[in-house]
């Protein structure tokens, strides 16, 4: 086994697609300079320039990865214009991207953290295009930070960086209403209905009523295996969003579900 | 070059997908726990639920990765049920699953083998999901045995290991009625017909005679390119099941073929 | 971090897809050689049998690798039959293929190169078999290099290798008369009129007028970003060939374009 110490992990999360030679420049630029990285595909399939489905990805991802880890994300319809390039770092955590939003999700589950903007131009590569930072920005930043450089040395702290505009969940005295957030490669249904959003309630997570498009439902349930096949049913993910799931089919096919889809959760009214 | 003992491969086949996180989760998973393990993916584009599709492929792939690889198989519809999650190891080869027949067929290709029931909890993560295993049970196993860790030290012996079910060619004097097994990606067609299955009739390779769907076809070829392009053959494939196949064109999307479907092989009768 | 030399990178190019077991088999056999070998996957989506599709993919890609770098390409539509395998060489890269146009690119693209033919069965998988030499003479050899064996131990020189007969573009005094080569993942067109096309032009990158299906534009961009959302645009790509692209679109789909679509370029010729 080694004994010298470890070079932390490079993630990527990217909309390059799986058949072009796009994510191969990225590694080889990565391996070029640090010949011992150690590079981890999150995903190269999100959707071509869906910033919210790469943020929402690498939110649920990158608590998984050990400490020390640098994740890159590039979803960058605006490469070439004035946004800019940042690193937000924070409970021991790397993260590398446009700032466009793609990394504010990360940064609102982290403690705390710090922004930094990147425009040290001696990391990039030669001539750097402009239209391909993923390889010639993003790439070789992360691999100088898995070499040690501290992200202090990128460039000048930033203020605040861009959010997102996401749907919230509208929560009142007996209900919660929410959309449908993401659809999973098994059609299972996330929504954007948080487990903290339920805290206030104090109501056994058997007596939910939950609506979807044309079905209800009731209980929130543990495990996919208590259900009966073909029966829809819910649940926390094991990201604490509540998911919807019909055992071994795709519940999304089944409801015709899409994203933004209103998902509504209702307390129960006993004697009533 | 590295002096030092090599850690063991851990390969990965699920039904994942590669758009949504959950592969990666698994890699962080292991990393966390072994940082220098060496992760090799076999498949996560297996049909959701299809035990059987996820079995056949880890049979034919296995063979290849040298000894003391660690071959994690997560397909696992029942997850959260009483289904087992169990270790196989024998020829100084460890498969880890869910009990639901995904490692049969590669248990029957080993020599011997021993099985162990995972029920160790301190080797888990930390309050377990009941709809993920993959990450919270298989994961973390897979890095404490490739860090050393012995079968035995995962639980108890299992006596018999969950079987499948799978269609059996049928073995006639002058005949064998098989299936079709799988069609890969070129749409070449695999049967499961066994070179084996013919070593009782004495007969020359040539001398076949082969029926699916519509066609007819004589002879068991030894390579693609001593066909005519366009012409359907067949052949043994690399794993020694009969393959049909044709030059350049996937014989299946010609022929219509699914999986299933009836392949006859016959001796041809001469002096008839 | 690690002292000592590093291992060559292998990179994988094939159209063999993901769902089936034939990159891992691949994986495995270099893996079982050659246990710290850093493997990098280019793609494996290469159209089936698509020749010139690879070598456009390899030929973009290989330059960001660093020096060492041993590339494998299989598309291999003649395997079994007498086409030769061999080796490429040159600028400290190596390149491993069968002698069927894949390799000619990348070889065009090298300051100067020599080839070997590789027929040193010493080195092959035991009993290879006739219908997969990715994994049973790619694979070994590949990991035989990466260990330090020298190209000239594979088998001897071999004098021409197969070109492609790709279309050229036709320069004349006033225009290029070219076509598409590649859509990529983006809708992105890539043509084949390079850099190098327009040189003996002296004109203002401006002042170029562009025609492709049925619709003109004038003028060649640096940047994606300068253009406004939903506008058609010409660029150089980061291979230096002329580039078509309509901001955050499949700039493909809205213009259907196909590969060996023609594509004009034009000066225009001022005062009339």
């Amino acid at each position: 086994m080694n004994e010298h110490p470890t070079t932390p992990i490079i993630t990527l999360t990217t909309d390059f697609g799986l058949k072009d030679s796009y994510v191969a420049s990225l590694k080889g630029v990565i391996l070029g300079i640090h010949p011992h990285a150690r590079i981890v595909d999150i995903t190269h399939l999100i959707s071509p320039h869906n910033i919210v489905e790469a943020a929402f990805t690498l939110m649920c991802t990158y608590p998984y990865f050990p400490e020390g880890t640098i994740h890159v994300a590039v979803i960058d319809p605006g490469v070439g214009s004035h946004r800019k390039a940042i690193c937000v770092t924070g409970d021991n955590r790397i993260f590398l991207g446009p700032d466009n939003g793609v990394l504010w999700l990360c940064s609102q589950r982290l403690s705390n953290f710090s922004t930094y903007q990147i425009d040290n131009h001696a990391l990039f590569t030669a001539s750097p295009s402009y239209t391909f930072h993923g390889r010639d920005i993003f790439a070789p930043v992360a691999a100088h930070l898995a070499l040690g450089m501290r992200a202090q040395e990128l460039g000048g702290p930033v203020a605040r960086i861009q959010s997102l505009n996401l749907p919230q969940p509208i929560v009142n005295n007996d209900a919660i209403e929410g959309t449908v957030l993401h659809i999973d490669s098994f059609g299972n249904i996330l929504t954007n209905i948080h487990r903290s959003h339920l805290a206030h309630f104090d109501t056994d997570q058997r007596q939910y009523i939950i609506h979807i498009g044309q079905i209800t439902f009731t209980g929130i349930s543990q495990t996919y295996a208590e259900q009966r096949m073909g029966e829809t049913f819910a649940l926390f993910s094991s990201s604490d969003f509540l998911e919807i799931a019909t055992r071994e089919r795709s519940v999304a096919a089944l409801l015709g579900a899409h994203i933004g889809q209103a998902v509504v959760l209702k307390r129960s009214i006993r004697n009533g």
